[in-house]
Order: C-alpha cells, then sequence, then structure tokens
C-alpha cells in the first residue's frame, strides 16, 4: 500500500443507498419484491443511472439487459475491470441479495473517482438481468447470455406467467433510460469481482467478517409434469380416480427417500409445485412441479439427477409422466490467484476472513468462464435469504465494498 | 293419465338450447368454463331471460342471485312447484352438470305452456346461483342461502381470489336482467324437482335411463395451512430448512393412510394445494390445501373427519400447521313419498329406472328443506364430470324433462 493511494469508501452513504433502493419494491414484512425488469426493478436501474448521473460515469446497456456503470481510464480501448451482482430479488425477498454487490462496485466506483485516482483500465460497476430467475428462467440469465451460456435469441423469447417476453422487458429497459448507451453483448472484460451476501451460517459461525469463495455447487433442474384425469370429487371412487395428486406426491416422496443424504449435503428442493384445475371438489387432472438438486461434487450430481426420471416413472401409475432436465451447471472453481489476492486484500486491511464454498449459483460463475473472476461473501443473519427477514449488517457490506474499491485499483493498473 | 293431458316435450328444442348455453364459456376442449356469476354465467342468466321472454314467463331474482321463471297459475296467490339446478359450471368443465337441470325445468315450462295446460299452482323454472364453488365458497351458495342454511349477508360479504364479492357480483346480475323483478328470499315453494346428470357409471353399468335419488352423501371440508420459512434452496441444508411442501406432503400421505378404506366407500379428495412464494429456488414457507371428505354414512364421516386436525398435527413438525373446518353436511335422504311418485312418472313414459345414491352434493339437498323435493339422475358417460369431456346424450335429457313436465303438472294440481 505504499506507492498506491488506496482511498476509504463511505460507509454511511453505502448503507443509504441500500435502504433507499429497498424502498422499490417494499413488502410490509420489511423485505423486497423486485422480480426481474418488473417496474419496481426498472426503477432500480433508473436510480443507478441516476447516481450514475451525478459524476457523469457512462451508462450502457446490452441487448440481453445487463447494465455497466462505467469510470473511464488512461486508456479506453482496454477491457474494463469490474464488479457487480444483481438488482433483481425473488418474490418477497430480502434487501440485501444482489443489490449489496451492485451497490459494492457502485461505491468502490465513487471512491476511485472522488479521491481522483487514476487508472489505466476502465473501472465498471455491472447490474446482470434476472440472476433470481422466478419470473423468467433460467437464473442468472444476463450473465450466462453474456458468457455465450445461454442464447440470446432464446433468451429473448423467454415468456413470463403472463406472456410477456424478456425481449420486450429488455426494451421497456432501454426506453427507460434513453440516455443509456449500448454495449455489445460479451465485449470482454479484464476480470470481474462479486460481492454477496453468504445466504449461510458459516461465517456467523466463525465471526469472520470475509469469506473468499473457492467454487460453486453445481446443480440440475427437471420439470415435472403429471398428467391424470379431473374428476368429480364425490362421486369417483378411488379406484376410478387418475389423481395426479397422489401420483405426484407419491414421486416427491420416493424422491426424498432416493436423494436424502445422511451426510446432508444434497440440495433437494420441490419449491414449485402446482395442482389443477384447482377447485375443491375436483380430482386434480394435473401436476406440475420442479426439482431443484444441487450439489459440490460432480459425480453424486450426476448419479443422483440421472436417477429422477426413472424415479418419478415408478410412481406415476396410473397417471402419466413426462420429465425434462431444463437447465444444469456442473461445480466450478475460482482460480487459485484470484482467491489469494482476496485474501491478500482482506488482510491488507484488517478483515477476518476465511475460504468458503458457495452453494448458491451467482453471476460470477459464468463470469469465470470470460474472464479471471473471483468473489467476496458477507455474514447473512442466521443465514436466512430469499426472505424478507434476510439482514446483513453495514460494517460488513462496508468492508466488502473497501476490497473491491481497493482490488479494482490493482487490477486496473496492471 | 286417462283425464289429464300431458303434452310431449320438444327433445330437439332442448338439445338445440344446450348447444346454446355450451357456448357461453366454452372451452377448446370441448367443454364449458363458466364460473358463477362471471361474464359468460352472466350470460347465461340473460340468454334464460330471453327465452323467458318469447313465452311472457315472468323473471325474478332473489337477494343471492337466485332466478326464477315462472309461469303464472290459476291462484297466484299460492306457492308455486318448481324444478331447475344451476348455470355455474367448474373451471374447465362440462356442458351437462348443472345447466341441463335448468333447461329440462325451463323445457317443462314451455311444453306445459305451448300445450295450454292449465295448473292451479304456478309452475317455476330456478337457476340456483353458485353451486359449484370454485369461484366463491360455499358451494350450493343460492340453494343454501334461500332455505336459510348460509346467513345472507355473510354470502353476499364472500370474496372471490381477486376481492371482488358476491354482493357485487349479484348486482351485476340484477343490472343485466333490469326487467327482472324481485323474489323474497326465500318464498315458499309447494315442491322442488332436479334433473341431473350422474357423475358416476350406475346408471351406464345398468344400462337403465333414469336413475331416482334417495338420498346423498354428507361431507366435510377442512382448510388446512402449512407455516415453515422460506429458505435458499442452494444453502440451507435439510437439518436447517423449515420446509413446508414436505411438512404438508407427510400430512397427506398420513391422510391417506388413516382415510382410505378397503371397501372404497370414503371420498377422500385433495384438489386444492398452493406451494407458496413458489419460487424454483426457494424452500416454500407456506402450503394451503384443502380436504374434501364425503361418505354416505354418518358415523364414518364423523369419525374420520375428526381424526383430521390430529393427523395433520402429528405431521408438522418443524413446521406449524392450522386446521379448520369450513363447511359440512350430513348425509340425507329424500322423502320415499317423492321418490315412488318419481318412478311411477318413469313407468308411465315406459323408462327404465332404478333407485341410485348421490355422492356429489346438489342444491336438492337444500331444497328438501323447505318443501317436499325430489331428484333424477341420468346417466353421464364413463361417469366422467367436473371435466371438458363430460357428454349426456340427447334422447336421456329428453325423458328426463318429460318425467319434470309430467310431473310439474300433477304437482301443480293437486
Amino acid at each position: 500500500m505504499a506507492k498506491t493511494n488506496y482511498p476509504r469508501i463511505n460507509a454511511e452513504r453505502l448503507w443509504q443507498r441500500h435502504m433507499e433502493m429497498a424502498k422499490l419494491g417494499a413488502t410490509a414484512g420489511g423485505g423486497v419484491h423486485r422480480l426481474a425488469l418488473g417496474d419496481e426493478d426498472i426503477a432500480a436501474h433508473k436510480l443507478l443511472a441516476e447516481w450514475a448521473n451525478l459524476h457523469g460515469f457512462a451508462v450502457e446497456l446490452d441487448a440481453i439487459g445487463n447494465m455497466f456503470i462505467r469510470r473511464e481510464g488512461g486508456d479506453a480501448s482496454l477491457p474494463p475491470v469490474a464488479s457487480g451482482s444483481h438488482t433483481d430479488t425473488q418474490p418477497m425477498g430480502g434487501r440485501f441479495d444482489g443489490i449489496t454487490g451492485v451497490l459494492a462496485a457502485f461505491e468502490a466506483l465513487e471512491t476511485i473517482h472522488e479521491a481522483g485516482v487514476e487508472t489505466r483500465l476502465p473501472v465498471e460497476a455491472i447490474a446482470w438481468n434476472n440472476e433470481e430467475g422466478p419470473r423468467f428462467t433460467p437464473a442468472c440469465m444476463g450473465s450466462a447470455t453474456y458468457a455465450g451460456v445461454e442464447p440470446l435469441a432464446e433468451m429473448l423469447a423467454r415468456e413470463d406467467a403472463d406472456g410477456i417476453t424478456m425481449g420486450e422487458c429488455v426494451e421497456r429497459l432501454k426506453q427507460a433510460l434513453p440516455q443509456a448507451g449500448t454495449r455489445a453483448l460479451g465485449a470482454p472484460l479484464t476480470s470481474f469481482l462479486e460481492v454477496h451476501i453468504e445466504q449461510g451460517i458459516e461465517l456467523e459461525t466463525s465471526g469472520n467478517t470475509i469469506g473468499v469463495v473457492t467454487g460453486m455447487q453445481g446443480y440440475r433442474r427437471f420439470a415435472v409434469e403429471v398428467t391424470g384425469d379431473e374428476a368429480h370429487s364425490g362421486t369417483t371412487p378411488r379406484a376410478r380416480r387418475k389423481d395426479a395428486f397422489v401420483a405426484a406426491t407419491d414421486m416427491t416422496h420416493a424422491l426424498r427417500e432416493a436423494l436424502w443424504d445422511d451426510e446432508d449435503r444434497v440440495r433437494f428442493t420441490i419449491g414449485r409445485f402446482e395442482v389443477l384445475p384447482g377447485g375443491i371438489s375436483v380430482v386434480p387432472g394435473k401436476v406440475k412441479f420442479v426439482i431443484d438438486l444441487r450439489h459440490a461434487d460432480a459425480e453424486p450430481l450426476k448419479a443422483l439427477g440421472d436417477s429422477i426420471p426413472e424415479i418419478c416413472q415408478a410412481h406415476a401409475h396410473p397417471c402419466a409422466v413426462t420429465t425434462s432436465e431444463f437447465i444444469s451447471q456442473d461445480p466450478m472453481t475460482f482460480p487459485e490467484e484470484m482467491v489469494s489476492r482476496l485474501e491478500a486484500a482482506a488482510d491488507r486491511r484488517g478483515y477476518t476472513h476465511q475460504r468458503i464454498y458457495s452453494y448458491a449459483g451467482h453471476d460470477a460463475r459464468h463470469m469465470a468462464r470470460a474472464c479471471p473472476a473471483g468473489m467476496v461473501f458477507i455474514p447473512c443473519w442466521q443465514g436466512i435469504s430469499h426472505n424478507e427477514a434476510e439482514r446483513a449488517e453495514p460494517e460488513d457490506i462496508a468492508a466488502a465494498a473497501q476490497i473491491i474499491a481497493d482490488m479494482l485499483i490493482d487490477l486496473a493498473n496492471e
């Protein structure tokens, strides 16, 4: 730290910006409901753009709706160093998941700018579009499309439950930000860092401020559709029913038996389960559900996932079932060099830290395909996330933003 | 049949009216989606009123939205004899459930009128409001409120999923039928008959045209709400989850074990089961489901129903559960005299018939509290009902309408 100027971030401003953002989609229970590119999420993008304007930072949007806030470097032709995360939330989600990484990156830009630090490379804060996925599948759509993992045209054609396409939403975003320039999809970055709440309890338990993420769990997701026959609940005896609810819950019970492990390392979740037509006095003719399976190791992830269609089939009688895997990602690891540098950055500021594994998926997963990437976790109260009660502490958020500011200065001058 | 004139009903007109009605809420799959007092159901009421106008029949509405079509008798001060059923359907339901009973009654009125048959008592065709119940609970709301089983004010305050009240819907119905007069709620009837498709396979199996209904199954309905805690599906190990879906399906499995009987006489159905918030990557924090339990015998209905709260409680861990019974009806029987007279009416026309028990609930259940009531079933293809594929044959519908016409003439002259 001898020669370079590493300015202090403004912790209070950073916290205030969190509270401002939390108003956009605020729920009665103290959380945030801000689905990807819904009105509230577009408002969040506009607010970011207003803050960017205060410093004259350029704002650019790419074809899938990712937003780039840029502080120019000495050589505008070089690919920027960047940090960021996402502005969208889960339905009835919290105030920190995603937005903390965007605001930490933006705070780093502001801090660097206000201190007059000159960098050779441009420095950017990024908001990846639709990280969460409940409105439009798949999750991490923006970063995955940026990284070439998902095809642009197909992603723009994805529809929400009301038949609105992602393409229409991206158009709305562009119209809401008429001053924004256009960024070529997948334009190179020199490196990428992401700050995120842990969404687990390891840091809370250890008491450390910073978790340097070493890798991410793999996942596979399956859409299951069980088809029986609608019938009158009063007149139809059990022997003559094709009850899709009965068959589907036979499947979910059998899946539990097969997938639950004694070590509690498998993550097996059924979060969406729709029973149709939903009349009190109608034997259900259809059930649609989604299986979310995750594991840190590639081998069990493959074996367990591969067993799912057969298990569903074995319990379908007298209904029919279809199973389709609609997304999968292998477990991944971040480059050791970036992990070590983030540890060193934490040491320089005196923040306690540890290595940590990510059981959630994040945009940095896809960015790691595109450039050297790294990720930092901060503690998350009781591990509660995707929940209105989600909580992170101002000083932990400030520590992470400080590391990002320090790292971006280093990375932008190499 | 010597002295009285018993005119023939017009079977072709009756079938055509079914096909006209089936256009109101027609589904792509050949069924009907016409929820109580939605636009399509109000259109059905208007169409009935137009047909009533052709003959100068009076149309009246009562405070809960029941519709009465009246052919005047010799003494207008006497309570009418009546027949009818309902115009509403289940979501994605069929073309016959309910409307057949209304149209058979209306055909009887037209036939009597066109033949110039004079009756001492007025004769009426009735469309009871909201028999099905998926939009507004409870089912059989119109006839139950007429019979004093449900309180008017409470029923008018019931809301659909969009927060629209039944009271607002009844107002809309009145506005759509400005010529309709007002009928006092619960104004006496001398007797009531209902035609309905069987929704089972007894008649199809026996080959008989007419089923004279002897009684109806009792039922109890329970709303169950399971509360866990929303959590991230990637980061939250099983041991730390309060997964409402896991707890709720433990309950439904245990309920099966307890309620399914070898004789297949118990009707136990879970037709509505909502998982919230419904995100693919969110451990469900809430499940709401409804249990529909029915039985022909009062004793097992009581014992099995009473066991439900305890079973749910026993499988709630680590979630919380509440169970509330929101409606119940004891099994009932129709008066033997009405059953015998309906059998005799079928004999006079040479229709094959049998006694039959109703496993579905119908408006005639409540009418039996208010006056001597009877009910006639006709065959229903493969027993399929509450389904777009629901089917009944024109000649069976005609036979039932003929019995109603003959019976109404007799009952109106006693």
